[in-house]
């Protein structure tokens, strides 16, 4: 190859031109494995909950419009990323306050932590809100939510936030007052999609599921009798996936949730999979290894597994994960790759 | 054209090597409207069950394979077909008998008439049958009815034999024994893909739904709540399909079950379609209109309308409608076709 | 059982009531295996020629709106079916003759036979016919064939006239006129879908594919060039299925046409197959073993091989078949099953 | 809100816990359109491909792996993107050189600039490249470039680069040896594949076309044939989009390609879309607006128009534009928009 400086002088004219060599970086841009700044990371709940609280002395929702904390990425600080594709927040509703009706591009997901009976509202559906519960915001549905109890609600939100960014394909709106009016009664959405029947002359509209709303009690029973008579993976324990009942697909077209269960002394055997995920511990206790980094979990705790990082949890107390990541992306362009074992 | 003689001769020679005149026979071959032997017709649930308790008499379960009074449309007596396409009969099974395992390429539905607890297996998942079940047995699942209760049980068995038949493609198989073990709780399927959640490593292998059960009280409290939010359709009021959750299609790929509400008072304007429907006036009473045909109808009752007929009901008590057709199959060979009102 | 006396009375009872017991009938309906009246049969062209030419004399083919000698299976005379589930005929048109614009429900499917460039028109576009060429009617396109040569024209038809029959689902209207306008240039359908791109807005909407013609020349360099470089498959030779290349779907909703290669001196091995299937020997000379019966082909000779009847070719010159069957159907309801080898 | 100082101390706070206001950020994450850096630009091909000339002095193929210049997006500098989510450059292979094997997850994309018979391998197949041609190299696939030729060979490569950085999922691998062996004779895939008919028992794996090339000549004759009956779309003249006709999607799972006729003289209406285009104008002259940019271009320059910018063409002589977005990947996901004319 030339001489340092010609190339450099080369590289200058490139560059004068709109242009670059792709010699110099082609080993960066195409990896022989994933390499991302993603870091493995836990964030304790307890933690997170008293700064939640004290961003809700310090701002209201309405002023704030959402009253988020980010959780950012160690990796990556100043994205808003928690995966280079996805984006989480815990969101604190006061009692008495709403955040106020927008819609937007971004598909969200709600995993409700904390809530005695708050709600949202989605394209007109008023959804109460009980812990465990996961709720689906639909790409420019109407959303607001709200709380009309006397304790505070909190929750894990999830949104493709990086995916719509790197498509650069957002659209928000404001709705014209806080609140959207209610439209259709609470279950709705799960008594037309959910029940097995579907109005027979329907037809699809949007790219996620019809179902809105996937209360704790029944997905936590499901998991329970299939982990009665399933062998669990070595690898996943019992993991089973949210759908939407009018396709089988995910239930959402960017973020794949799923609720994963895990016996006590559970020792799952190392797992690798290009979805970098978030997780929730919702119940129970154990810890987790990603890579070389380990940390410990116990309700409510959010951690995140990079992309192709080897994870093996080790549960001390019964336990359910909630998860999500960009799988059904992945999925969808032929991306997706996992593997078992230490291969 | 020649002479009707010189024809006559050239028609025999034809014969003799296996071919015909396509002009004779065209306008039969290809009509203008569907034209069809199928007749409308109404089968009174007091005197079938009559005569079926008379057949518990005759012939028990296990000599018969399967205790089942076919109803046969007037107009195709010996056929063993409800519509052209489909096969419609009541099967009963005394306290103590079973009805032994077999298997088949036929897809079998039963909706449940009277039962106090019966049961069916659909391989390895012990069903419990209570009235108003719709229970699916898919091609090539190991099925046998029994019944432990002290009560007989009847339910409705909709199949598809005559298109198998007109597909030649019928496989059959007997289980050694009477009954095959049971070796899945009651409410697995059910468990594992009709709670907005499927175990995230399965995968699709047959054509029908996986879940094999939808029991009444589901259905119905879903049907219920729809009725409550949504305006009836003029033809057909509150109609919802069962639907497959993990590809949102037809519960079964050969056979389109739905439900149908409709309130005291309601009378339906004309709708035809071509997928001849079997139907079950399950709740209610009512009088329903096939073109120049009319009957009434009350519990339990079955009757059929024929291809592109015109129907109308009127209802006297609020009703609700089992009803099952070919639509699948038109569906996918693109050859459904409906018209609303009078046109 | 009850005394056969009781039961005839019985039985006489339910046929009153448009019932009847299906324990007398079950074993006729449900069987181990396929069993069809359906016979193996192959026609002469030569002598089926003889018989069209002497039927252009007899009858016109605008008297007889289609001129078509109907090949009827032997096993099911007078039904006009060549399998249980579909019909085919030889069809003639005289040169300065016209066979009359009409559409229906049917698929229709034409393999030439023998032409010096007649034509048919298809929803406009009118499509020069050449042997081996593969045309396809669908569903409610608009279609008459003419013949401004001077030289006869034949083909073989295919539809899925006892299909729809079977459904009940028949439409048809005849044009106003003996020809509908021609309103796109020859090569419409293959320009816009068949050359690896498609207009980019384009939706689909019937359930056929919309490119109408495939050429013989194109296919059999196709089909000659595959043969060059993949091993034969030692049941079907190379066989090659016609395509819808806008969804990759058999190019016909209800018929699956196909073409075959088999080099000289190639047998065989014993194959069978729930889909009855229609073959013409468009090139080379042969003998097919159908279970017990044998027969020799030769060009243009038509043959039939019933459902799960074991099949075995034996190839005196290099052969190219074309084929039909109604395997789209099956492989749609899940009724699919083929076997190789003798098991 | 409370004082500035207060809300500094707590996002420090917040930042040493990994967590963010999400408050602070939430308008430049949800924008009410698409906001991106990516900037409208051209690149003149007279300039580019001396400067690429002179890359071939300065480095082998060889030594570079792949001798590209990177067209860089100039609102993003360094980053190796011509749009958010793709990557774009001008390749060049000197006679007597190869650009060795490897395969990765990343999809390419080839558009043939200059070539006298130059090649690309791809998974054992052989392809001659010529002006025009459309060449896929899909996930994967293993893939090396050489030049028998004594002429240079130019291209322009498309690849899904930050798309596949956005989700982490980057594999790649080299081939032992400069090159893989050719095992498929030329036209191999296209025969299998693109001309009616595929192998009957063909399963699809990959995510993209199993076509890999698709030679000018065709694309341009389907696209002059299709430019003489259709109406020009008013934003997009004649404008067809490369297809897989085995499923009839895109030909790539990330990457749309297309091909666009506009005849002298044509203005095009004001269009927007959300997926960032790459053109290449192959064919004539003309001049485009995008927003308040407006550039001219001639045969083989290449020009980007970023997300939801209006653009607007006006053709001086009859043009064939060459044109590749991530609309694929927008449309699975939900998020395609387009907008025609000025509302």
């Amino acid at each position: 190859m030339s001489a340092p400086v010609e190339r450099r002088a080369f590289y200058d004219r490139l560059a004068a031109r709109s242009a670059a060599p792709l010699w110099e970086v082609l080993a960066q841009l195409v990896t022989p494995e994933p390499r991302s700044p993603c870091r493995p990371h836990r964030w304790r709940y307890a933690e997170m909950r008293e700064l939640l609280m004290e961003a809700g002395r310090l701002v209201t929702a309405k002023e704030a419009e959402r009253r988020v904390l980010i959780l950012e990425n160690p990796g990556m600080p100043g994205e808003a990323r928690i995966t280079t594709s996805l984006y989480a927040g815990l969101q604190l509703v006061l009692p008495g306050e709403v955040a106020p009706a927008h819609r937007h591009s971004q598909s969200a997901l709600r995993f409700v932590l904390e809530s005695e009976g708050a709600h949202t509202t989605v394209d007109g559906e008023r959804i109460p809100m009980w812990p465990g519960d996961f709720i689906i915001t639909p790409q420019h549905a109407w959303h607001d939510h709200g709380n009309e109890t006397s304790a505070p609600v909190i929750w894990l939100d999830g949104l493709d936030i990086p995916i719509v960014k790197a498509l650069d394909a957002s659209f928000a709106e404001h709705w014209p007052e806080d609140e959207q009016p209610v439209t259709r009664p609470v279950g709705h959405s799960r008594d037309h999609f959910a029940r097995g029947l579907v109005p027979v002359d329907w037809k699809r509209s949007g790219a996620a599921s019809p179902v809105v709303h996937y209360p704790y009690a029944e997905a936590r029973e499901a998991l329970a009798r299939v982990a009665a008579t399933d062998e669990p993976d070595p690898c996943l324990g019992i993991r089973m996936r949210y759908v939407d009942p009018t396709s089988g697909d995910w239930a959402m077209p960017t973020i794949g949730p799923f609720l994963q269960w895990m016996p006590a002394g559970f020792e799952s055997a190392p797992y690798r999979s290009t979805d970098a995920t978030v997780y929730v511990a919702f119940e129970g206790r154990g810890r987790t290894r990603v890579g070389e980094v380990e940390f410990d979990w116990e309700p409510k705790d959010v951690f995140v597994v990079p992309s192709w990082w080897p994870v093996q949890h080790v549960v001390a107390e019964e336990a359910v994960l909630f998860g999500f990541s960009d799988r059904p992306v992945q999925e969808k362009l032929g991306l997706f790759r996992e593997r078992r074992g230490n291969r």
